[in-house]
């Protein structure tokens, strides 16, 4: 993607929105679920949308992850989403209010239940006040616009205390016309007790059949949701949605010209997006890229980094700005996927830190210099192969444990 | 073993010590590895002893771990085991000086150096400094002896920043004699800063080939320290080791009345070490001992108490004296294993807090009553099967994060 053909070139849209793409008019209000802030976001499309999804892979899996994987298929005009309440642990009734905030989001927008899709983010366990939600879907339906202010109000109602939105917005141009991508999400971990997932949102209006979506969506998912990780606990609403309309006129196919250019600036947008989400992870001081090389494979890489990145005592070391290698070697070794200690390099920013598993002298205020920075680059060759993966996370603070020790409430 | 057959009794003993065990002699000395503490212990039986061993699944294996599993079938005399420093990523240089403990202890000792084990713990990546390990050796020897005193000495020499020694004792009788098994042990997770390393040390003077010694220590590992988590970071030096000297002139057989007595006493020894390393976590305030129930079989049962005693979420719950079952029933959910989770009972203590996978009504003040405690009893039913097991953990606290983030030193 970095040597675009002649008349195949994108830009990043500065100011982004969901709004910018075509077709798509979005709403942010608030209705009662949480004490003052937004909490209920509408999205439409014009046009019916194909629609492609992941959902979180937690077997106890929230009512409204159970409605979007029984309608991915079908043609989406809107999606509902709340935040202030997980509709997770709530049998029965719970699935019959997520059904219920679809039919009332359609009755609304005077389209069909079917092509309406439900996420819901917050405390566990509870029932969502039905009333509010009804009187949510009517203001948010009355708001509905395509201006960038919608956009905005939409990316600050699906937040529960993540500090600031998460946005992101490309254009792409091919000889036969522009088409548009765009992003919202809402922050990895429990950000407040109780309040869990990661949600994602991304409209585009090129026209794109569901199954190739669904397969760019993945590859571009798994390089970039799938590897962050802020405190390893894996939710029960996790939801990763994308929706193509078609208003732009613009066609992706397998064979089409622009499918190089729309499947990277889909991958832009989800790593964007998922990078924005580790920084503003709960309270933490720095954002660890950490990138596994000379792999034998890309599964070993990805479960190799993870592991690393999930490891508390790795974590507490970056928070204690602490060059040690030897707990980065611990967690690769209980990874469960195979390789050869004798062979792991390590590097922290440019400073190798350990040679063919074992120590190399270094200059330990060139390794503080660089553990100083809030983004810390690391490194680590197996010397084995020649994949890589790069994934992110976070230091574990003190702060976290302030944030998550506190009170339901 | 509740239920003693005439004549097969047994008894704790009040003041544990290793030096119980008839034929077995110990020491603990200060040889410069740590700064003022005892920091060499060496375990001496007057006659060759079976001796099984369970070790770290870590991929990274220090070198004496490798050293323990190439000689653990050979007739074993001795055990030498230094604190200070792990002798983890030390490469071939390490492997020699492993190999070098054992043969000094085999000099001072007058046996042969196949019948010396060697374990160590402490900082990752350093290379031992050999002429302190052997002045150490040579002052452990001379020390040696069967006095409760040596067996505490012993005790303490193991440990890094463990607050406590742990030990466990018991006497067991049989209508051919008495016999005694005693076990030391030091903390699991990351004590300190790069001090790495759970390590288990039993001994018993009856007699008994090892390919029974080695299953019966198995089980019992599995259902005592494969059951302890604090931060669920694997060390690379995880190490427990039985020695059997048959000194007291019982033999326990296959088909031999003492069977389960034996078999039940080292359970009991391998699950008060456990619990005690637990109860001396790092930083914490909580201890949580959790039972799954109801499970259709052992293993799944195993693997989703691990994962929520693992979750930071799970424990920063405690920390805070928070019911939040909605945080276990997420870690449930993410553990890999299969479960209804519309069938699943969660109580804290005698309180239920969830029913059928979704919120009950309780009483707030009951369930803090019981997270206002230091031992919390979680109970998760499956409503699945007949399989139980139950697992300890802890909370993670603000001190965790304090002694884990210090800087190497």
């Amino acid at each position: 993607m970095d040597n675009m053909k002649q008349n195949i070139t994108y830009s990043r849209i500065e100011a982004p929105a969901l709004t910018v793409v075509q077709g798509f008019a979005a709403a942010g209000v608030h209705c009662g679920l949480k004490r003052s802030s937004r909490d209920l976001a509408l999205l439409y499309s014009e046009k019916p949308a194909s629609a492609a999804g992941v959902f979180t892979q937690n077997r106890v899996q929230a009512a409204p992850v159970q409605l979007c994987r029984a309608r991915i298929g079908n043609p989406i005009r809107a999606l509902v989403v709340n935040s202030g309440n997980a509709n997770a642990c709530t049998g029965a009734k719970g699935m019959e209010n997520a059904q219920e905030m679809a039919a009332l989001a359609a009755a609304a927008l005077g389209i069909d239940p079917g092509e309406v899709l439900v996420c819901s983010t917050g405390v566990i366990g509870q029932q969502l006040p039905i009333d509010r939600i009804q009187a949510g879907i009517r203001d948010a339906a009355a708001a509905l616009s395509s201006s960038y202010q919608s956009g905005q109000d939409a990316a600050a109602a699906i937040l529960t205390t993540d500090t600031v939105t998460k946005q992101a917005a490309y254009r792409g141009s091919l000889p036969e016309g522009s088409f548009h991508l765009a992003g919202m999400a809402k922050g990895a971990g429990m950000i407040c007790p109780n309040m869990a997932t990661m949600l994602a949102f991304i409209a585009t209006d090129v026209q794109i059949a569901r199954p190739l979506l669904q397969q760019l969506f993945q590859e571009a998912v798994d390089r970039s949701f799938n590897l962050i990780t802020i405190d390893g606990d894996t939710s029960t609403n996790d939801t990763a949605l994308v929706l193509a309309n078609g208003a732009a006129g613009v066609e992706i196919t397998p064979g089409s010209p622009g499918l190089d250019l729309f499947a990277g600036l889909l991958n832009r947008v989800c790593r964007d997006l998922a990078r924005q989400i580790v920084s503003d992870g709960e309270g933490i001081t720095k954002v660890i890229e950490l990138t596994v090389r000379g792999a034998a494979d890309e599964a070993a890489a990805r479960v190799l980094a993870r592991t690393v990145l999930n490891s508390p005592l790795v974590k507490t070391a970056f928070y204690g700005e602490d060059a040690n290698w030897g707990r980065i070697m611990a967690a690769l070794g209980y990874a469960g996927v195979p390789f050869d200690p004798e062979q792991v390099d390590i590097f922290i920013g440019p400073v190798q830190v350990a040679s063919r598993g074992g120590a190399v002298p270094f200059r330990e205020e060139e390794a503080k210099a660089v553990l100083q920075q809030r983004e810390i680059a690391v490194t680590v060759d197996l010397n084995a192969g020649s994949a890589a993966v790069t994934a992110w996370g976070t230091d574990l603070t003190h702060e976290y444990v302030t944030i998550n020790s506190h009170y339901r409430s």
